[in-house]
């Protein structure tokens, strides 16, 4: 059975991969070059589909700059050392996920996979409201009336394997199944190489993931 | 108030762009150049979007002819004469409605917008899952929980004012808004300078549009 997993090059997803693998799915990675900061999170991406053993792995160009509003993809800042409180971040991406599910279910649509995987996590969610599990329930349902494969009785399933898991659980269970977590990035604001800031949100989750799964952490911070 | 609407170029899109003016929206025109056969669509977007008065107009570029599967993003012929039968013809694009929707709620979010215009019509309606009733009150369910702007309390609203004309009712609201049809492209398979095959579905619903409306068809047919 085919599988389509959104695959951004970092700790999540690539557990997702794996986890995926484990599952015996024939795997189609997918990545979305949507104007990131650094171009070298799809290098990783490109690097971890390969020794992963994907079936195929598609790169695709959606510049979503255009769309504005957020530090991840405009020139706002990315804060650092922020104090945790329950709003959502200035890198929240307007409608990301949902754009990026929806380019999936494309692809899924047309390759005959039914099981569309991504790593959105709702614990460690760092605030995005397209992270919680009645968003994912929800595209699911709209995906299924979007499509002929819906329409027609093969429904899509979407797969979010990590989304109750802690940070700690998450790595726990990569190590188990094998993912090199040196490849992988979740800083917001690398540089050039791929050293992490280690002072963004998304550091600060990874290295408290890393701490509480009593695993050294491998990656190398500026 | 902002509203966004997409606008392909085309007959369905333009009339809904007329009707959301005629609510006094400011309107913001969204239109994605897929990989459609002929870039005349855009241009003719263009010109509607110009000359309709809008406030701003985004031609965003999203190739869709690597996710496959559909006549009208690949090499795949369009079929002609037809016969009238109840499946899903080859020129459905996997998920095509998602993904415009999903593109054009972002930037709505971004600009503050909570109307969300449409042209889908399911009376006249190809056969298309994505331009029923029912996937566009999904999305919008979706489009609420994904979202900043719908998590707390600003909900987006998905107009589809076509979604129950026909294509007769759908050109005598634009005659009466005043839209230019002339300027309009409906055919799956124009040449490039925009005459219409005058033979593919979308072609013959317009034809018989503007009979029944007994509105003279300024379409020019190669």
């Amino acid at each position: 059975m085919k599988a389509v997993i959104l695959l951004s090059g970092g700790l999540d997803s690539s557990t997702v991969l794996a986890i995926a693998k484990n599952k015996n799915f024939d795997c189609y990675a997918l990545t979305v070059n949507y104007g990131q900061r650094h171009t070298i999170e799809i290098e990783r991406a490109e690097k971890i589909a390969e020794i992963s053993g994907v079936k195929q792995h598609k790169v695709v160009n959606l510049d979503m700059r255009w769309i504005g509003g957020s530090a991840l993809t405009s020139d706002i800042p990315v804060p650092k050392d922020r104090e945790e409180d329950d709003s959502i971040p200035i890198t929240y991406v307007p409608a990301r996920n949902t754009i990026l599910l929806s380019l999936t279910l494309g692809w899924a649509e047309a390759l005959g996979a039914h099981d569309i995987f991504i790593g959105v996590n709702a614990v460690d969610y760092s605030g995005y409201p397209d992270c919680r599990p009645e968003f994912i329930k929800s595209f699911e349902n709209t995906a299924n009336l979007a499509t002929r494969e819906g329409v027609e009785g093969r429904k899509f399933k979407i797969q979010a394997p990590l989304i109750k898991m802690s940070k700690a659980e998450i790595i726990k269970t990569g190590i188990d199944l094998g993912v090199d977590y040196s490849l992988t990035i979740s800083c917001y604001d690398p540089d050039e190489k791929g050293k992490a800031c280690g002072e963004c949100d998304a550091c600060k989750l990874r290295k408290e993931g890393f701490l509480h799964a009593k695993i050294t952490d491998p990656t190398i911070y500026i």
